[in-house]
């Protein structure tokens, strides 16, 4: 089949690793893209804040510009895609695009799940004008469209996600090879999978971005980053794993979205004690899966590389044809309204627990505790007592008078178990709160 | 938001379990897919071969026609469903419905994998009109959409599938309960999840089906499901899979569509060996799942229920959206131009093998045996040898002479390994070829 004559003109926001291999992809795959577009695709500009920066040989240096404002202003750019990050100036470059009739693909999770993505996606559907996104959660894993398109005639459930392949990499590395999370961690960002801060990852913000962003796709609610519950992984030791395994559990850090009634919606991260007969307990290593409860579809899960240039430069692909295709039909890609959110407080959640506490190791001690949890209608289910590792943040090094309590709850209120650690953390022989970890996927 | 106006009117031919639950869908989430679809979808008539069948209660009598050809021709009707399987009627009836402008959804694997399935699909393409079939494989998994869509601008390697729920039932339980194939066929039966004549499903009939759609859909070949080579489960006992297990390994009924060379494809249905450390070596029970193997995107599984009313009308509904929103916007989903396939001659396939066989228990024989590999450049990495079953079909039931035989072979040619097989059958001292199963996924 000859190719098309038409031209479709894009410009390129950043050019770190996903943008340099999305200009490979474009480049490499030209002659296919344009019989799947209906149009050629051209890279015309290219935004860089340096552009004297050592780059990947493929990357002209004649559409290199450090100003992102002309390029996306620019009446002979037709789509613009924003790989840069960041609110600002991706905010206004974005809108700029949308208020000038241009499609935007964009992998930004932080402006997505901000007030300002609301905002976005508002003008975006009053112009008319696509505004995709596949690539901002779980990488190369077509589940943004999934959700958009073929499960939109779903009642959907529950969404529960692996989204931070960083944590699941610790996790995995920690329950494997019984590693300690500080040694995990080390390797994680020898092997340029953590950040130097890792903060974002491993306190759960990258993956509440992400559980803001499954909450609309899924539900039609807008609810930003912020608004979501978020515990880390930082508060989880080898030996919590361990007893998770012993049970018949993976420790997973979970986004979930779920709906608790008409109007009502969960959106949370934290990590979960994840049944191993569960399709995400055997999510290893860097990976990223999704898991998705319909009422017709029943389960569904999608699993993936969910970061590094290729994989996530393959979504943007999938959604650039998809911008040009709909520019070229004079369509856009569904878009339904979005109603605001109404959150389920989090003291109404419900789960069984575990949780981990360093105590000194002398008699009462456990009678005291789980006076605690009984005073506070949490029901203990079973109870494990370990000595503290030494030079473990609770034991005291070397005097050995340590011990570690692990607790297994029947189902319990958020309230009532916050309450309990509250009072818990007030007691003279506990010297710390570990892991508190959820259970889920258990048909809870 | 206050429904359209608009009233898009829906055939539905057939109403077994799927044609049954996607009338509920459309009539229980009428308001949403009507947001949805940007109009409101109406069931206008159900053929059916018997009116008088007792069915659920949600069926409007009033709808029921005998006659599926007027109802297509109708020229109220707006979209087809095809729900009867099978290629007569359903092959005039799709034609008829292209032919008249009116876009297809269905379900019928068969169809679509015979040569008329290319011809609908060349007709639909030329006629500016969807023929979409979401359900066709791997039920209310977003599968067809996935490769169709979000990684059309992927170059994809491979896609290895469960996608036939009765099988994978059946391996899951002969590997988890230690049970005997016929055993566990007959709990299948039970439990409907097999027919009472389980061929088409246990002799990888369905699953070849599904294959070739599945090499239309990612590589663009066009495939009928009679040129896929095709090996079932009848073979496998459970030795075969506890020895698998041994090794490291699950057995899975697979279907693979591998490009092979530039112009080449190999597309295949035939139990293999999956590392259990393989996202599939993980998928139990009758769940399917596909893994996507491209060249940006690394590895992709998508996972769910490949069977089931509920599930599969899933994806018809997700279909149906879609016929509905193009035809209301004047467009179609893509459907690029197929070509015809070049296949890979069997013969040049390389895998590692393994192979059981009955043999008569008396010395020399494994010699024997092991020459025939040699002779045939099959080279031998692992044996192990152990009493044949009592009244297993190879061994002399009672009389304890007989002895089972089971190999490891290093990569070896199909070609190579089929002469093989050939001259050890025809080896006085071998009673029965049991179980050959390639390994996959091990990086071969």
């Amino acid at each position: 089949m000859a190719p098309p004559e038409r031209v479709v003109r894009v410009a390129v926001l950043g050019c770190g690793n996903v943008g340099s291999a999305l200009v490979g992809m474009v480049q490499d795959r030209s002659d296919a893209l344009a019989v799947q577009c209906g149009a050629r695709l051209e890279v015309a500009g290219i935004a860089v804040s340096d552009p004297d920066r050592r780059r990947d040989p493929h990357i002209p240096r004649a559409l290199l510009t450090t100003e992102p404002g002309p390029l996306v202003a620019d009446p002979s750019i037709d789509v613009v895609v924003e790989l840069m990050g960041g609110l600002d100036p991706t905010y206004q470059l974005v809108k700029a695009a949308l208020e000038a009739g241009k499609p935007v693909v964009t992998a930004n999770k932080a402006l997505l799940a901000s007030p300002e993505g609301v905002e976005l996606r508002t003008l975006a559907r009053s112009q008319g004008v696509d505004l995709l996104y596949e690539a901002a959660v779980a990488g190369a894993i077509p589940l943004v469209r999934a959700l958009r398109e073929s499960l939109t005639g779903e009642r959907i459930h529950r969404v529960m996600g692996i989204v931070n392949g960083t944590t699941n990499f610790i996790l995995s590395r920690m329950s494997e090879q019984g590693a300690d999370y500080a040694d995990v961690l080390a390797e994680a960002q020898a092997l340029g999978l953590a950040e130097r801060d890792p903060t974002a990852d491993v306190e759960g913000f990258d993956a509440a971005a992400k559980a803001a962003i499954l909450c609309g796709v899924a539900f039609g609610y807008d609810v930003s980053g912020a608004e979501v519950m978020r515990e880390g992984i930082t508060g989880i030791r080898t030996a919590d794993i361990e007893f998770a395994e012993r049970a018949g559990y993976a420790v997973k850090l979970l986004a979930i979205v779920e709906r608790t009634g008409d109007d009502a919606v969960s959106v949370r991260v934290h990590p979960a004690m994840v049944p191993k007969i569960h399709p995400l307990a055997g999510v290893r290593d860097a990976f990223n899966a999704v898991f998705i409860e319909g009422e017709a579809a029943g389960e569904l899960m999608l699993y993936g590389l969910g970061a590094g240039g290729r994989p996530t430069a393959s979504a943007v692909v999938g959604d650039l044809i998809d911008a040009t295709r709909n520019l070229m039909a004079g369509t856009t890609a569904p878009s339904p309204e979005r109603m605001p959110a109404r959150l389920l407080p989090e003291s109404e959640l419900r789960a069984e627990y575990f949780v981990s506490l360093d105590v000194s190791d002398r008699p009462g001690v456990l009678a005291a505790v789980a006076a605690v949890f009984g005073d506070h209608r949490v029901s203990i289910r079973s109870m494990e007592q370990a000595s503290a590792e030494p030079g473990s943040p609770g034991g005291h090094e070397g005097d050995g008078d340590g011990a570690r309590l692990m607790f297994m709850t029947h189902g319990a209120c958020e309230g009532d178990v916050r309450s309990t650690l509250e009072a818990l953390d007030g007691l003279g022989a506990v010297r710390r709160i570990g892991g508190v970890i959820r259970v889920v996927g258990d048909g809870g």
